[in-house]
């Protein structure tokens, strides 16, 4: 790792870890479980207090069910916009923590609590990164920083994208830092630059209004007969959808998608042996396996229920079923298109009766341009301070509310951060690696400074 | 109704009908409930005692759980095998029962009480009928009546089919009496002559040893499409099966099998209407509603689960799922070859991972030949008792252990009995009418004369 230019080293970093543990600690006892409406003006007003402590100005506004806070400071001719979250999971089931949720608690090395990775310790350890820059510029921030923190992303971001397109001037920054990011078994920091889509739904299906002795399946149609010919005619078995025009958007990769997707470290025997996975549609490994997860929209059955289930057999014909499928979207597809399609080809299948129910807000896909400087800089710092390549994926094959800020605003996003591969996001005895947090901090100064000088 | 040429009349059946009342009532209080064991030998020696007292020897077998009794008495140039069961379906929910289900109790005009129709009620007005027609011929039954009654019936009679095999010669008769019957709303008797024949089966898939983010859908195949799949390949929209062979044994009805289904009253609005059911596949109605119903086989599914079915969404990939299905067999299907060919379909199909698991003993289906005089006989005296043309089902929708009494023994079978559209068999307030009871054991009585003299 290479430290020179730097006026500050991992070594004079340690009064900015201290508080900055000590701020994580805190924000953790706050228990802003959005899904039950927790505490959520007690986290923001905290949130706030910590902002204006460093100097930030702090407008809140209201969403759906907890404030969104917009913060600004700083001065140069470098702007970056970082978006966070302070709101969480439910801890449930309490009974699988190991310490108490609510407790930032140390254990070998790594910190456990409920949000201490997603997302309290990513934001405390840029919080700290701007007291260090501070403290290493005479107590001024070289660049402007424009920080959206939201309490509602655990729920599905319900007034994001409203949000942001309202205040996409006032939001104009040269790149966004997005909530999250991972440092790979190996040490290597994992950069995305995007994020799919998801559209998440429910099939129904009804032939009568109770159930009925299955010997009347010869003249009465099957719902779960109904629900299985529509998911197998949605996608054939390669995995491919079988939706007419569900891949007429899609876009194709760039030349530096596909470089980056080549420099991918192959994780995918791994993520086999670690979940017991049979095998890869297509047997895929590689680049090929990187290409899937990264550029190729898919459909999954989440659920699928109805009629008998308990021990040994029923004969019933049942009333009623239903599936619950998503599709994970890459760019340029939109939901609502894809919403269409699904409803035509359902009906060209005489499908017309089974009812389709949105169950969330959709995520529209979303991906950078990799070759941006500001994708490539995180890349370099953060190869710098981890002292390994750093890996980036065009995208994560999940999904979040990137959209807007990509395609509103107009911004190139990064997520770079300090999860790891067993923090186990949303599970109890959620954690992150104590090192991993202190790099974030080292990576958070360097990254903003090297912004600032852009 | 005519009576003419009986030494019997409803009026002087009374002292019968009251002492069947008193030994139904005696027989529903003790709880025979196969699938718990209960009660079945105390039970069983009951039944016995009863034959006894009207002149029956009898002989107990050891079934898989419950004794097999084989009764014999009269005699005469005619000889008639009636098949019974004395084991129950257990009373469960209990609360939802108007009166106590193991105590026979009289509401406006029906006899309530686990048992009490099915089958305790079809037992107890034959053996009254028994009594009468040798109170009518000075003490000697003019016919050899064969009893065959089982504990069993309600957990798929597993030991039935060995048992009637290996005991074809001593079961000889002129003809097999079958355990139900019913009489339509409309106050009809109907006589069934056959029974489908059963498949039930589970179908497993599996991808993983623990459930994925769904995110891993682009690369990882999704155990409740393979079973969507799986199903949806079976059959097709219109409910014809689609596995290769699986119609080459399928026996054409005969003309005499045509001529009844042509003079089946059209109950299939009344069904539709009591159920609402939407539609019928193909839209059909009376005499191609019951082409379907009686000679054509069909798939079922029972039930299907696997993964999230709470409210709203979750994004996973589940590791497994199953499938409970049901097929219905018709004459000459046989359920070994049917299961021969599923696995042949799946594996052609690239479903070669999927489970197939027997979950019952199956039933093979059975037709007699409705033109043979101990059906037509059956079919006349039904329509004197009643005053109403009688009802000749080829078969019922349904399906029981009727195969090896036509096919081992070559007897033709009949089902009529005491049974009513709201019977609620197998539910709670399980019931008979006090009135259809009455003319069943007056059936009786005619039925075995009738016999005796053909």
């Amino acid at each position: 790792m290479s430290a020179q230019g730097y006026a500050l080293t991992m070594q004079n970093l340690k009064p900015f870890i201290d508080q900055a543990r000590l701020d994580l600690a805190e924000l953790v006892a706050l228990e802003s479980v959005s899904a039950q409406g927790r505490m959520l003006a007690e986290t923001a007003n905290r949130v706030s207090e910590m902002l204006q402590a460093e100097g930030f100005t702090v407008q809140a506004y209201l969403g759906d069910v907890a404030p969104i806070l917009v913060a600004e400071a700083g001065e140069g001719p470098r702007t970056l916009l970082i978006y966070n979250h302070y709101d969480v999971q439910p801890e449930s089931p309490i009974e699988l923590w190991d310490s108490p949720p609510f407790e930032a608690t140390e254990r070998d090395g790594r910190l456990y609590g409920r949000g201490i990775s997603d997302d309290k310790g990513e934001f405390i350890s840029r919080l700290a990164a701007v007291r260090a820059l501070k403290a290493q510029n005479g107590g001024k921030l070289p660049l402007k920083v424009k920080w959206l923190i939201e309490g509602e992303e655990e729920i599905g971001s319900p007034s994001l994208a409203r949000f942001v397109h309202e205040h996409a001037s006032e939001l104009q920054a040269d790149g966004c830092w997005w909530e999250f990011g991972s440092i790979d078994p190996e040490g290597r920091p994992i950069i995305y630059a995007g994020l799919k889509g998801i559209i998440c739904l429910e099939l129904r299906a009804k032939v009568s209004d109770s159930d009925l002795h299955s010997s009347l399946g010869a003249v009465v149609d099957n719902p779960l007969y109904k629900l299985s010919r529509a998911i197998a005619s949605m996608r054939d078995a390669s995995g491919k959808v079988t939706i007419d025009g569900f891949y007429d958007d899609v876009r194709a990769p760039s030349e530096a998608d596909l470089e980056a997707v080549r420099n991918i470290p192959d994780e995918s025997a791994a993520t086999r042996q670690a979940y017991g996975i049979k095998g890869y549609l297509g047997g895929v490994s590689g680049e090929a396996y990187y290409r899937r997860l990264i550029f190729e929209p898919c459909l999954n059955v989440n659920g699928f229920h109805g009629g008998y289930g308990d021990a040994g057999s029923k004969t019933v014909l049942p009333a009623e079923g239903f599936v619950k499928i998503d599709f994970r979207l890459v760019p340029d597809q939109s939901p609502e298109r894809i919403l269409e399609l699904l409803r035509a080809h359902l009906d060209g299948q005489g499908l017309e009766d089974i009812e389709i129910i949105e169950l969330e807000s959709h995520e529209h896909p979303a991906r950078s341009d990799v070759a941006d400087p500001f994708v490539q800089t995180a890349l370099q710092v953060a190869s710098e301070v981890h002292g390994k390549p750093a890996v980036l994926q065009p995208s994560s094959a999940g999904s979040g509310p990137m959209h807007p800020f990509i395609e509103a605003i107009g911004l190139p996003v990064i997520a770079a951060g300090i999860g790891n591969h067993a923090s186990r996001v949303h599970a109890p005895n959620e954690n992150i690696v104590i090192a991993h947090f202190e790099k974030g901090i080292e990576f958070g100064l360097r990254f903003m400074e090297r912004l600032s000088k852009l």
